[in-house]
């Protein structure tokens, strides 16, 4: 390819909140596509679009924004999926992959696989990136840097066309790993949506105590407390839907989350310093595996404790 | 007071960790203090502490160091504070401040206040600040900037050294606040022991489960699972004691903790989405209050979703 010929002549991104608006950011610098045409159910995102620039096309209905694309990428709340899926399958063009961003992948599946024309490739993808904040101008270019992008092909997907997406996601600065729908949704349960339930669940005790204040919480939120907060921060809609998308997996590891808690509780009752300390040993050794692994960096700020 | 005549002539360290060598480097570069003497019952951590050069003198045994000190803080794990205090009792200086740093407040009076000898001020203190590293290599002058140190001085305390301590926090860097015992053991299990242990549990329960390889957690850690594994890489025996030590208030806590968990799980269980959004963004709420009061930037790092 040439600087004049990107391998997308069109990218459509329907939903263009923090993961749309990046993915635009970050392909036009790669440049991967020719044109980028964009559509949100909201006005005021539309508008802030337009005034940010980052689209060549802001259209009000997704259809719009989604004729003539080569890829399309879905990125509302995944609760969205169905509808979108069914309102843009007639403007969907032969020959285009039609991906998503969703961090689930087995309602993503039911929702959206029914509807897909024939000659439609359609590959579900889901970066592993994100910050709290939410909205398109949130959004920036070196967003996945790093990260991992999870494609999810169905069975009897043409392998070029997964690799020609799998391109895509490495040009953003991805990592891509292959894995079927019921693995992802399993695995993203422990690292994700499990840790984000229990930060939510965290601040919203903290709300809610009749001992100690709202006000004292937060003034004194230095020793860890502050870090679940960063976490609470994120998109409610969007996690509400992970939630009613995921439920099988989350229950799951829910499970085994509160049998451990137990563990510890009991612990903590008993005064067993030696259950206490061999649990919290082991915390160092995962933590050394996730820095070796350029997931994150040490010391790149003192949060926690004591 | 004058560059020459710093408020403290002599500052005793007990423990040369991470805060310990923390305190260490920024009173230095304050200039608050004359001579610093350190003590650390590890003969690694002592070589380390002499190579780093950050103490005038390190002692091998604890009332060395004391001795004729007109500041001694003790920074020791908190179970370690009845046996510290009991051999450091006779060579504490009349007029010295007595100190401590540790997270808990009630068992620090319970074990220390019993070997005070007449004269000395015992006034219990706690700066909320640390990183997930530890050891005295781990420790820097800048550690305190913008931290609030909580102060719990008994009934009776002098005022004018309760002053005297205040000062030496506040030249160090940060806000401080004097409250009674029982609130501060309180508002610590919400802020700072809840977050600690939930993020242990989190990263326990990734460790053990047969559906998910621990590679894969560390690997696809990005959407959150990474910010818990920097909390739950905090000094294992440090926690130990944090939860031997507090241990009422942090079983009420742990108590509301299950309570909205619960909520939350039923919400998922049932597919209900009003209760799931209704909680997420109030996470949003407590958040904006934790950035406002200066506990966190916004930004800092994209951490978490999706």
């Amino acid at each position: 390819m040439t600087a004049s010929t990107p391998p997308f002549r069109r990218l459509a991104l329907v939903g263009l909140g923090l993961i749309g608006g990046s993915i635009a950011r970050a392909a036009r610098r790669a440049g991967l596509v020719g044109r980028i045409a964009g559509h949100d159910a909201s006005a005021d995102v539309r508008a802030t679009v337009e005034a940010l620039g980052f689209c060549d096309e802001v259209h009000e209905v997704a259809a719009g924004a989604v004729h003539g694309a080569d890829l399309v990428i879905l990125c509302t709340p995944v609760g969205a999926f169905g509808d979108v899926a069914r309102s843009i399958a007639p403007a969907l063009a032969p020959g285009a992959i039609l991906s998503d961003v969703g961090s689930t992948k087995g309602s993503v599946v039911a929702a959206v696989a029914p509807h897909v024309p024939p000659g439609v490739h359609f590959i579900p993808a889901h970066p592993v990136a994100g910050t709290e904040h939410s909205g398109p101008a949130a959004g920036f270019a070196g967003l996945f840097e790093g990260r991992w992008c999870l494609l999810t092909p169905p069975d009897g997907a043409d392998p070029a066309q997964v690799e020609r997406l799998a391109a895509f996601w490495r040009a953003l600065g991805c990592q891509v790993d292959v894995m079927d729908v019921t693995r992802h949704d399993r695995v993203l349960a422990v690292t994700s949506h499990l840790p984000h339930l229990i930060a939510y669940t965290i601040v919203g005790t903290a709300a809610d105590l009749e001992t100690v204040t709202r006000a004292e919480a937060i003034r004194y939120s230095a020793g860890g407390f502050r870090d679940m907060t960063r976490i609470a921060a994120s998109d409610p809609v969007m996690w509400r839907d992970v939630f009613l998308n995921n439920r099988e997996a989350v229950l799951e590891v829910l499970g085994r989350f509160s049998e451990e808690l137990l563990l510890l509780q009991r612990a903590v009752r008993w005064g067993d310093g030696e259950t206490l300390e061999r649990v919290f040993s082991r915390g160092r050794e995962i933590r050394r595996g996730v820095i070796e692994a350029g997931q994150d960096t040490a010391g790149l700020r003192g949060p926690a404790p004591q």
